[in-house]
């Protein structure tokens, strides 16, 4: 099958070996697949991931193996996502909370399995999840960093009355203002790129480039999205004196921090990653969230290394592959 | 007055004029003093404080400027302990924990306000606490780091079924660890000083070397008390996946840290600071903490100076002033 190959570099795989999927897994053939941050990381040495790349995706049941014991509601020809985080179909890891943090998993095109920049991809069906008829392919590929943002709501209660700060109008930022905004609570976006705050201004969600913030620590909640070290002393900065600050960026390199700050200010740090797909499937099907003016290209799979060089080019956001 | 001034390098003064009391604020005879981590930090640049240094103390009412109006239940003579974060005495910061990130605040010795190594300090009213009789003067100085380490349980909810390590065997690594031992959860202390963790094996804590760590990830909470940047990065590696960091140090510099670790395994980190000090008391006025072993010398106030080298000894715990 055609597979996007990452060793020391990227390279596309005209012939690489089919997924053979173990008991408990399917096999799908993958539709569309989205390029994400992570991946970029990884081409840059996160994880020292080897393997096919990508996490993000939508596909159709091609095979089941089902596991003994284990009842599922899936079929050959069903259209799924599948969430990354991957245990053995015997594990007593049973929902994506346990899973994210199960220290015998692995993950979807990041760490020990290969990813969805191919034609086939295997995936434990535990993880699957149906998508609805009203959910477009293109929207599908959105999910597994919807749910991501979704998290942030299973780890922080976010109240009406809180000032709330997400910096960063990359993806992920973008996303999670959306999820954010539900709550309705007192919400403004940070970021460098009008054109991307846009976006979110058409939904009337408040919008401000770094220059316009007053100085004012006033913020309950930060939620640091730039993907960049150099986020975090800034979200630090906007808190209230025992503030929470949501970290959801993960990159490649070490943070130069300022942890006196922390215990002087009485900050709450929440590390937050991977989130339930079953929201992220509800905010999009009662279109609650749009991801449509997020896709900024589309490539056919076998123009995979292009593809990345855009999605790594200066203010892009999400490029798709284009994959049956 | 006799004090130990901070300016750029430390030095005893014969003669400063003694401190004027604002209106709701005592004048107080400094009895006994006690050097904290902090102090040293501050003669190293650390919040670049110039005053009189010093925050832990006890002493005697000397007199008082009090506030029309406002009720309080104090008198000179009265033998006090005081908390270290001051607001006016109109401010509408009424209790410890809003003091402690009053935006307004000046703190004793630390912040905008001199401290305590001195004959003479001045404080508000509103932050004294009377000192029970059966607490020695010796004991009262430790009441507020040990209100510093009760604030651990402000602000984390410990469970008898947690497994908690503290990191560092300093004096508040050893107050915390006499704190958290409290709440009967399942406690480990690990410092690299055999001397100073069996003052804790005398009380029935369990103490490890960093060498007996067995390298599994399996603590729910770790507090970070080691007083260096260092300790960080071994704090977060001992926690499970979604466990709570406890940061307590306040030092000079900043830390290079893992912020994307963090975020994987979802950790939530808490800075923690001032505590309250009725809680310190009472630990202290039931014999449930015990500060007696972490004296390890004491100097009249005008060979402060050599109280300070003796402070910064490797392996040194508490030095008091003895001042009246």
């Amino acid at each position: 099958m055609r597979a996007l190959i990452l060793t020391n570099q990227l390279a596309y795989a005209a012939n690489y070996p089919a997924p053979q999927p173990a008991p408990g897994e399917a096999l799908v053939n993958v539709t569309r697949a989205g390029i994400c941050n992570t991946d970029l990381e990884l081409t840059k040495g996160y994880m020292g991931f080897h393997g096919v790349l990508g996490h993000e995706f939508v596909g159709i049941i091609d095979s089941l193996e089902h596991y003994p014991g284990i009842a599922d509601n899936f079929k050959a020809g069903d259209r799924v996502v599948a969430e990354i985080n991957c245990v053995a179909a015997d594990s007593p890891s049973r929902d994506y909370f346990t899973r994210a943090q199960d220290p015998e998993r692995t993950t979807l095109g990041i760490s020990c399995r290969d990813g969805v920049f191919s034609d086939m991809t295997r995936a434990p069906i535990a993880n699957l999840h149906h998508v609805p008829n009203n959910i477009s392919d293109d929207e599908a590929v959105f999910v597994e960093p919807l749910a991501a943002a979704c998290q942030i709501l299973e780890q922080v209660h976010v109240k009406t009355t809180d000032r709330v700060a997400i910096l960063g109008d990359g993806k992920l930022g973008l996303l999670c203002a959306q999820v954010l905004a539900s709550t309705s609570c007192d919400l403004v976006v940070m970021g460098k790129h009008r054109n991307k705050l846009d976006i979110l201004t058409a939904r009337g969600i408040a919008t401000q480039l770094p220059s316009e913030w007053d100085g004012r620590r006033a913020y309950d909640i930060v939620v640091e999205c730039t993907g960049a070290s150099a986020g975090f002393d800034l979200a630090r900065r906007m808190l209230r004196p025992r503030g929470t600050l949501v970290l959801k960026s993960t990159f490649e390199g070490l943070t130069t921090a300022n942890l006196t700050a922390l215990v002087v200010d009485e900050i709450t740090l929440v590390g937050s990653r991977c989130g339930p797909f079953a929201s992220a499937l509800r905010l999009l099907s009662t279109r609650q969230v749009d991801v449509a003016p997020l896709i900024h290209a589309r490539y056919p799979l076998d123009q995979g290394l292009a593809a990345f060089q855009h999605a790594q080019q200066h203010g892009v956001l999400k490029v798709l592959l284009d994959i049956a």
